[in-house]
């Protein structure tokens, strides 16, 4: 079966120029097909704070009313994935950017909960199939996570879960490998040493590790991901430094996710 | 020879939700392939005042510097094309955004003039078999006026350029039809009397009109695009009101633009 990579790009890289220039390099020489997902790093909360919107956190999520929606769709979809296309273009990259809204890739619906998160996105269906015709044509598609739901009502979506929907649609057809860049070097046994990385974290030890407090908030939320994931056929899950790209996908360093029975 | 058809649509429009609703689904009703190529109208400039960031217009066209690309890039590749993607996938339209990064299928230059104009891009080139093979997977495209050179800098390049230069490369395949919408019912004779529409404007008739004064600066360059665009194999030209795009595409209302030979 024919390889994919799906990676997923972590905010701060996004926010410091030359972090992005050295990642875009190491991502342009990593060889085959491969779809980068973005966010916008601080400059959603940059841009809204000198609008005057105020940005309301709910258990670490984004709440999206109409002016924040209006903000993510402009740096996401606007500013961070131009830049990244065209920077990937001048490496000889051939690239497309979408977003989940082109072609109804990504049908989302708002998200109905006891907590209002405003315009926000639960990813409904990934149409899989289209991506892999854009993927004919291009090299690469970087995808800024704004879908929008049956109605074309946009909505600020996950880009981690957008990720890991995208890695399970393809993987009915391709051994998928999906990436989580972020800033430790893996997943670690000691939040505060960045050289504790778990180089091999199995479900039952995740569980367990969750259960002693190790694992936090916006780990957890990765992580449970990338079991879903594995779960749902994706080949293998590996989380890592940005900068280690190359490394990463071949194993050398970060953490690599994998259910027991393997 | 199959057809296709490359429409701008006016800035007016993009301003106002309903008008652009209106637009839209006439849009969605005109069979065949179609490019849409948008701006931002006015969102650019009220963002820009938001921001704080001072907007300048050199005869007629807007100044870039480094802030001023940031919010145009946001604006028009941003949250305008993904609004009206989102709108077109609702009324069943397959659609995908792009702007000329994409996979440098506008390849620009910075301008090099005695005035600097900053970030502003002139045309060097439009990959129209990449355009094609999109369009092979969907309806509709729908561009954004932003182009990148090939360093990967980004620039701010006119619509109604894009519009043109876009046309004149699909000329060589397919016959194409370029509409230019705005304001106006079509070109008029007085500026002030909408009825006053010239239904078909031969370039002799324009050169005329221009000497007497009677075509004004912004409509000089939409007419001196029509007139390139057919010179370069475009099928033909129409100007006219967006929301009489499907009366404008059978020639019952508006402008049609020919050379004096046909």
């Amino acid at each position: 079966m024919e390889e994919i990579k799906v990676i997923k790009i972590v905010g701060n890289v996004i926010n410091d120029e030359e972090l992005l220039n050295i990642f875009l390099q190491q991502f342009a020489q990593v060889s085959g097909k491969k779809l980068l997902v973005h966010g916008g790093g601080k400059l959603a909360t940059e841009l809204a704070n000198k609008l005057g919107v105020e940005q309301k956190l709910i258990e670490g999520r984004r709440s999206t009313d109409v002016a924040t929606l209006e903000i993510v769709t402009m740096v996401y979809a606007g500013l961070v994935n131009r830049k990244i296309v065209g920077q990937l273009q001048t490496l000889k990259v051939q690239t497309l950017g979408i977003s989940g809204v082109d072609g109804g890739c990504i049908l989302a619906k708002k998200r109905a909960d006891a907590i209002d998160y405003g315009y926000v996105g639960d990813i409904v269906a990934v149409d899989g199939m289209q991506l892999l015709e854009l993927l004919n044509i291009f090299d690469t598609l970087v995808i800024s996570p704004i879908t929008a739901d049956e109605n074309g009502q946009l909505l600020n979506t996950n880009a981690d879960t957008i990720a890991q929907s995208i890695a399970e649609s393809l993987s009915k057809t391709l051994n998928v490998n999906l990436t989580y860049t972020f800033e430790k070097s893996g997943v670690l046994l000691d939040v505060e040493e960045d050289h504790s990385v778990i180089s091999l974290l199995t479900q039952s030890k995740y569980i367990d590790l969750k259960r002693e407090g190790k694992i936090f908030a916006g780990m957890i939320h990765k992580l449970d991901n990338a079991f879903f994931a594995l779960k749902a056929g994706v080949k293998s899950v590996f989380l890592g430094k940005a900068n280690q790209e190359a490394d990463l996908l071949n194993g050398s360093c970060g953490t690599k996710i994998i259910l027991d029975d393997e």
